[in-house]
């Protein structure tokens, strides 16, 4: 019988920080399901990478969640992805790439589907350090959410609470991919550029540099770089 | 040029209690657009009301999301819908009705379209009077959303404010049904029924119940209640 704190909801997107996610659950021998969502993205490969992740990592259950999205965004739309070329030119306002409401849709869907499977944390890879600089990463965000879904559900009126875990929240990317190198992650198996071109990452894009950065920073070479994707 | 603060996002379901928010809101000469879900409900009957009302009350858009749910309710999945037989049966616990989350899915979803239509005001029917005990109809659940949409989105951070409107949420069904009727709503075409049965209204699910109650306390008949659906 499996203690239900011992059981574990992470949102997986196929990128790297989430990967890192799941392998610290599998450290922990947690009872892992997961859930991922096909929402228009561009980078519609990430799934695929998902789903090798969740294999490997040895998830009990991964559920792609399919949704009609609002457009609004570089990542869904026909905007251009910036290319921004240096990781010192990432701009400090929020993106283009910005999916209006993108982590309060999931988290969302992550605590009905939570509450349905019986689970009560509910894991997610936001980072507030190396970031594209989006409302909805940051800890005031995820503890306001947090508290709402503790108001309104069923679970918790009957004294059940939703704990809303994000381990990589206050980590570098440098810090993450280290993490995810000691916990056995499979870097080439994971998928961060928002605009791949020809089968390979674009290399210039926001989530391309920072990886890049992380990857410099912790002198290693990353698999996926000169990977076809 | 329409003020910003008079356009309304309106969740619109294809019930009485949205079609009676949407006439408040054409009555104040608002600039609307409607949402509505098609998540599996078994009263999917409601999707063409709630189109019927977008065109009667002139809405200038209407979108219907499709959404892919989980499941663990008995509008979505084969739990029978209960029969209560009459309003003062219907037990005080939470339901099997309750769609874990649902109405913190539709919220996230219209606050992150309205960010994209560029709408400040997101009206929603819900009400704590004569409802079905879900959690996420109450005030407490609707204060602490607008919280978390406040920290959460580009739009917030730029110092325009999301503001969750919830007209009926002290209204008694009589009240709603009340004020409908002097707004000009055509009760006829709206869906409340859980279960229709051989294209009728089952007349016994709580949701019939509550709306019997209103029409009986109103002392008004209701034009749906022997019509084909």
């Amino acid at each position: 019988m499996i203690n239900k704190s011992n059981k574990a909801l992470v949102l997986l997107s196929g990128g790297l920080d989430s990967a890192v996610v799941l392998s610290i659950c599998r450290k922990q021998k947690k009872e892992i399901h997961a859930i991922s969502f096909d929402y228009g993205q561009r980078h519609k490969l990430e799934l695929k990478y998902a789903k090798w992740q969740s294999d490997f990592f040895k998830c009990l259950s991964h559920r792609i969640f399919k949704i009609d999205f609002y457009g609004g965004s570089a990542l869904t739309d026909k905007i251009e992805v910036p290319n921004n070329k240096k990781v010192e030119d990432i701009p400090e306002d929020i993106p283009v790439t910005y999916v209006p409401s993108r982590n309060i849709v999931f988290l969302s869907f992550a605590s009905g589907y939570a509450e349905f499977k019986d689970i009560d944390n509910i894991y997610i890879g936001v980072n507030a350090v190396d970031y594209s600089g989006y409302p909805d990463c940051r800890h005031e965000f995820i503890k306001a959410f947090e508290q709402m879904i503790n108001k309104s559900t069923k679970k918790a009126l009957n004294g059940r609470k939703f704990k809303i875990m994000t381990p990589l929240i206050n980590f570098s990317k440098k810090e993450i991919i280290v993490l995810g190198k000691k916990n056995g992650v499979d870097f080439s198996m994971t998928s961060s550029c928002y605009n791949p071109v020809k089968k390979k990452n674009c290399g210039q894009c926001d989530s391309c540099l920072l990886r890049k950065k992380g990857f410099d920073e912790a002198s290693m070479i990353d698999p996926a770089e000169n990977k076809n994707v």
